[in-house]
C-alpha cells in the first residue's frame, strides 16, 4: 500500500511541475521594464542595435523615441506590423484603434496567430506587443471610428492621448476603406494633426504611403491618392462573394515604408518621403509631392492652408528639410514631381481609368459612386482636372 | 493529520490542473492540416486571400506553391521574416539553416519573442512557424554551413531536400557575413542551383536582394555586391566592442522584397528583379543586371557559363521573361542598367570608397582584407576595373 510519505513526495513533484507549466503560460512579461535605454553591447540588451544608430551617425538622439506617442488606426495586415515595428523600436506609447476580430482568413499576413482567432484585433495585438516589449505603453479602442459618438472620442484621444496628455506625435492610417480614411482626414484637418495615410490595392500587388501635413500638403480630400496601375479592371473587384487578395510581402513592405518614414520624421534623420508608391510586379517605386487644393471641400483644410500661407517661412521646415526643397513647389501649380518611368507591363488595353487618370496610374482604392448616399464628406472636383494634372506631370 | 484519501484527492486535482496547463503549452497545432487549398470566401479559410490572386488575374496557378521547397540559410532579422512570409503563403516545404541562439539583443527585429531567448533560432522558428501554418513541412539544421563537414551535408540537403527528394526549388541567402555567402555561392555554382542573395548594411539603413542564376548572371564571386552609399565610413564599423545597428523596418522590407521576388519567380507572374537595392534615408531603389565574369575565380561558375553559352536560346527564358529583355545584355559588356538617380544627401566628403567604387555606391558589406588568411575563395580581380564599370554605367 502507498505510504503517506510516497504520496507527499508525489504531491511535491506535481506542484513543481505545475509551477513550471504555469510559468510558461504566465502573462507576466519575460523581461522586466527597462528604465533607460542603454548602448551597452551585451546579448541581454534589447536596445543595443537601436542605440548603435547613434554611434553610426544615423540618428542623433535615438532615446527620444521613448517620449513619443503614435496612434495606429486599423490593426490589420499593415497596422499590426506597423505596431510591432514601433514596439520593437521602443516607441513610448501606442494608441490602437480597430473594431474587427482576428479570423483564420487573416493568417496570410504577418503578426496574428491561429490561436488568437475570435479575439478582438486590438486585444490580441496589445497582448503580443506587451510580451515583445513591456516598456511600451499601449492604449486600445475596440470600436469603429466612423460612427458619430466614436468619432468624437477618437478626436479626443488623438488630441490628448500622448503619454503626457497632449496630442499624439503622429497618426498612422492603416485602414482599408474610404470612409475610415475620410474620418481620419476630417479629424486631422480640424486638429491640425500631421498624419500618414497608407494603402494596399485589392489585388495585393501595389501599395503606397503618403505624409499629410494640414495646410502644407494635399489632404485626403484635396486629391484622390494615386498608385501605379496594377493591371486590373476595378469592375472585376466588386462582384458578390468576391474577396480582396492580400499578401504578407506587400503588406509587410508597406508597413516597413510607413514606419521607416515615421522614424525619419519623428527622429529627424534622412529625408521623409511625402508620397512613396510600390508596384510589386515590376519593382517600381514612384514618389511625388502634392500641394493642397485651394478649393478643397474640407473647410478646416482651407483654414490650415491660410494659416500656412501666413506663416513666416523659416530657414528650415519643422521636419528639418531645408527650404530649398519647397522652391520645387513654385515651379508648377501642384508641386508634383513624379519619377519618369512607366511600368513595363502597362498597356493601354488593360489599364482602367475610373476617374480619367492618365495611363500608368490608377486610384489606390475605390471611390464611392457619385450620389452614393454616403453621409461623409466626398472628394471635391477641383478647378484643374486630373487630366490637366497628369499633363503637367508629363512635361517635367 | 492528513488522511490518505485527502492526499489522493489532492493528487487528482493537481494532475487535472497540470493537464490543463500542459494542453495550453502543447505543440499541437491550433488548426488541423488542410488537404487542399480552397478559394472559398469564409472567415475560417486561411488561404482565401491568397487564392483570390487567381481570380484577380495575378497568378495563374497559386496552389502550385504547395509543391515547392525553399531553403532559407540564416534565420536572423531577414531570414526569420522570410520564413514566416513563405509559411503564411503556404509554401510546401522550408529547409532552415542557422547555428545561432535567440538573444534579447535580437528583439529589435520582427519574429522572435523574449520568451524564446536561449533557444536555437531554427528550433524557435520551427515551433512558431508550425503554429502559424501546420501545412508547411519544416526541416531544420542547427549548424554552421562553412565548416567542411557541415558544408557537405548542406550541399546534400540543397540537392535532395525537396519534399519529393530532389533539389530545392530555390535557395534564399539571409546570412550576415562574407564566408557564409561564399559557401552558398560555391555550393550553388557546383549544383547549378538558382538562389537569391540578400543583405542589410551595418548601419541599418540600406539593403539589397540579388538573383543569381549560375552561368547566366554574375555569381557572388564574379563581382562584389553594390548598394547605394549609406554615408558611413567603413572604418567606424569595426572597432572593438562596436556592434552593428539594425532596424525591424529595413529588415522587414528586405525580407518582403526577397519573398515577393521569390513568389514572382516560382509562381511565374510579374517580372523578377535581378538586383534591387534599398536606401532608406532617401527612399532610393536602384536596380541593375550583372552578367557573369568570364574569368571568375569559381571554376564551376565558368563551367556553368560555358553551358549557358552553348544552350539554344529559347523564345522565353525559363522564368517566363521574354527574350527581348536579354538583348539589353548585348548593349554593353556587363549588361548593367542602373536607375539614373543620385541620393540627395550623398556628398564626396562622407562616402568611403573601399574598393575604388564611384561616388554614390559602396559595397553592401565588408570584404575581408587581402591576404586575411581566409581559406575560402575570394573575389577575383576582373579584367575590367570597377571604375571602368561605373564609367560605363554613367554613360547609360
Amino acid at each position: 500500500m502507498t505510504s503517506i510519505e510516497e504520496l507527499k513526495a508525489k504531491i511535491e513533484r506535481l506542484e513543481q511541475e505545475l509551477a513550471v507549466e504555469k510559468s510558461k503560460n504566465s502573462n507576466a512579461p519575460v523581461r522586466g521594464k527597462i528604465a533607460q535605454m542603454s548602448s551597452e553591447v551585451v546579448d541581454s540588451n534589447p536596445y543595443s542595435r537601436l542605440m548603435a544608430l547613434k554611434r553610426m551617425g544615423i540618428v542623433d538622439n535615438y532615446e527620444k523615441i521613448r517620449e513619443l506617442s503614435v496612434a495606429v488606426v486599423g490593426v490589420g495586415g499593415v497596422g499590426s506590423v506597423t505596431a510591432e515595428m514601433l514596439t520593437r523600436c521602443g516607441i513610448g506609447k501606442l494608441v490602437l484603434f480597430d473594431y474587427d476580430k482576428v479570423e483564420l482568413a487573416n493568417m496570410n499576413r504577418l503578426f496574428f496567430q491561429p490561436h488568437q482567432a475570435g479575439l478582438s484585433k486590438v486585444a490580441a495585438a496589445a497582448h503580443t506587443l506587451m510580451d515583445i516589449n513591456p516598456d511600451v505603453e499601449i492604449e486600445t479602442h475596440n470600436y469603429n471610428i466612423t460612427t458619430m459618438e466614436n468619432f468624437n472620442h477618437f478626436m479626443e484621444r488623438i488630441n490628448t492621448g500622448s503619454s503626457t496628455g497632449g496630442p499624439v506625435d503622429l497618426v498612422l492610417s492603416c485602414v482599408d476603406n474610404f470612409e475610415a480614411r475620410m474620418a481620419i482626414n476630417t479629424a486631422c484637418n480640424e486638429l491640425n494633426q500631421i498624419w500618414f495615410e497608407s494603402g494596399v490595392s485589392e489585388n495585393a500587388v501595389s501599395g503606397h504611403i503618403q505624409l499629410i501635413k494640414p495646410g502644407e500638403t494635399a489632404c485626403f480630400a484635396c486629391a484622390p491618392p494615386l498608385v501605379v496601375a496594377s493591371n486590373i479592371d476595378e469592375k472585376t473587384l466588386k462582384r458578390e462573394g468576391v474577396c480582396a487578395a492580400s499578401l504578407p510581402t506587400t503588406m509587410g513592405i508597406v508597413a516597413g515604408f510607413l514606419v521607416q518614414n515615421t522614424l525619419k520624421y519623428l527622429l529627424n534623420f534622412g529625408q521623409t518621403t511625402h508620397y512613396l508608391g510600390y508596384s510589386a510586379l515590376t519593382d517600381f517605386f514612384p514618389t511625388m509631392q502634392l500641394k493642397p487644393n485651394p478649393t478643397c471641400d474640407d473647410s478646416f483644410c482651407q483654414e490650415r492652408q491660410r494659416e500656412f500661407a501666413a506663416r513666416p517661412k523659416p530657414e528650415v521646415c519643422d521636419d528639418g528639410v531645408p527650404v530649398e526643397e519647397e522652391v520645387v513647389h513654385e515651379d508648377n501649380d501642384w508641386g508634383i514631381s513624379l519619377v519618369d518611368e512607366t511600368p513595363a507591363n502597362t498597356t493601354e488595353e488593360n489599364v482602367s481609368k475610373p476617374v480619367g487618370l492618365a495611363q500608368g496610374v490608377s486610384v489606390a482604392y475605390d471611390l464611392p459612386a457619385p450620389n452614393s448616399g454616403s453621409s461623409g464628406p466626398t472628394v471635391q472636383d477641383t478647378d484643374i482636372s486630373l487630366e490637366q494634372l497628369m499633363a503637367q506631370m508629363k512635361k517635367m
